[in-house]
């Protein structure tokens, strides 16, 4: 005998797809659904389909929209473009609200271990978009060495078009301390010291 | 501007009301999901709403089940009956793979600080079941103070049957360490020390 009846098993077994849910914590889920009344669960089932039927990729800067070209790209300030590797590093950036430029989404970083190449990311859609109203191209993939390596080969290649490209700081975080600092972000932060 | 597109944010918003998911949670479950092939995501929805239209409570014991009657109620040992307060108590149970009795689930402990008397949950339909064939009953509510009382009171009612009625040891967890037993279980595993 199952230790769980189908129809709770199975829902278990399709919340243990999200990532960092085990078996246990699938299983309160479903416990909970469950319990829940009934349209609050279909309200559930919509949103989940609704991401699918709504959601599509702007065609300008790649990240998640539900228009053709999105609402950051239609109202913002195009000069500044902010390179990232997903479309969640763009929500870390929206948080600030403190940007007002545009983004550009790679869906991916260069990593020959994982056979990703330049042209398996949105590198030529950038490319197509310095055609004079970008002023800077910002960086900001990971600062892991795939997303080094993928800031280094794109600042090589923008160079031709007279675009300044930057990169995001690296160093100490702030609000941390000096002493659990790992040694190469602590190497970092003294090689790229700045004067007071 | 919104810093989630409102699909996405509708998504977020639903996976935030399950159990223990807070924002930051409920976001990288919402953006799995965007990534996930549409019949996954079609596969999911279903199962959501597969346990508010499968599921009901068997008619005997009150746990989840498919059928009018469980499986369980159809097919094991009814002279033993474990009182469990809610559905997933009963999966704990099943895990063991040992024991061969029925349950009943009282959805629900009294607690008259919540409100909850003898006759909100299914105590009634429990004295019911009590027809001759059941000769044990075990008391599995929690060990807090609303489970406790919920046992004796179910113990006392019980008693002009003469059907056994029996609760669950408590003491020191297997594989725990002394020192770090709380004291009023320390205390009862003292008290209902055993001979060896």
């Amino acid at each position: 005998m199952e230790v769980f009846i189908e129809p709770i098993g199975r829902l278990i077994n399709e919340f243990s797809k999200l990532p960092g849910v085990g078996k246990k914590t699938a299983q309160r889920y479903a416990y909970r659904v469950v319990q829940m009344p009934e349209d609050e669960v279909s309200a559930f089932a919509e949103a989940l389909m609704g991401v699918k039927h709504k959601v599509k990729y702007c065609q300008v800067c790649g990240n998640y929209s539900t228009t053709d070209v999105c609402e950051v790209c239609r109202t913002r300030d195009k000069s500044v473009v902010c390179v990232v590797k997903e479309p969640k590093d763009v929500v870390a950036f929206e948080r600030l609200h403190e940007y007002k430029g545009v983004y550009h989404v790679l869906h991916g970083v260069i990593s020959p271990m994982d056979g990703i190449g330049p042209n398996d990311i949105r590198i030529k859609e950038l490319i197509a978009r310095l055609d004079g109203t970008v002023k800077e191209v910002i960086m900001a993939t990971n600062p892991d060495v795939e997303g080094e390596a993928t800031a280094m080969y794109i600042a090589k290649l923008i160079k031709p078009f007279e675009v300044m490209v930057t990169r995001l700081a690296h160093g100490i975080p702030i609000g941390s301390e000096l002493e659990y600092a790992d040694q190469v972000t602590l190497s970092r932060a003294l090689s790229e010291r700045k004067e007071l």
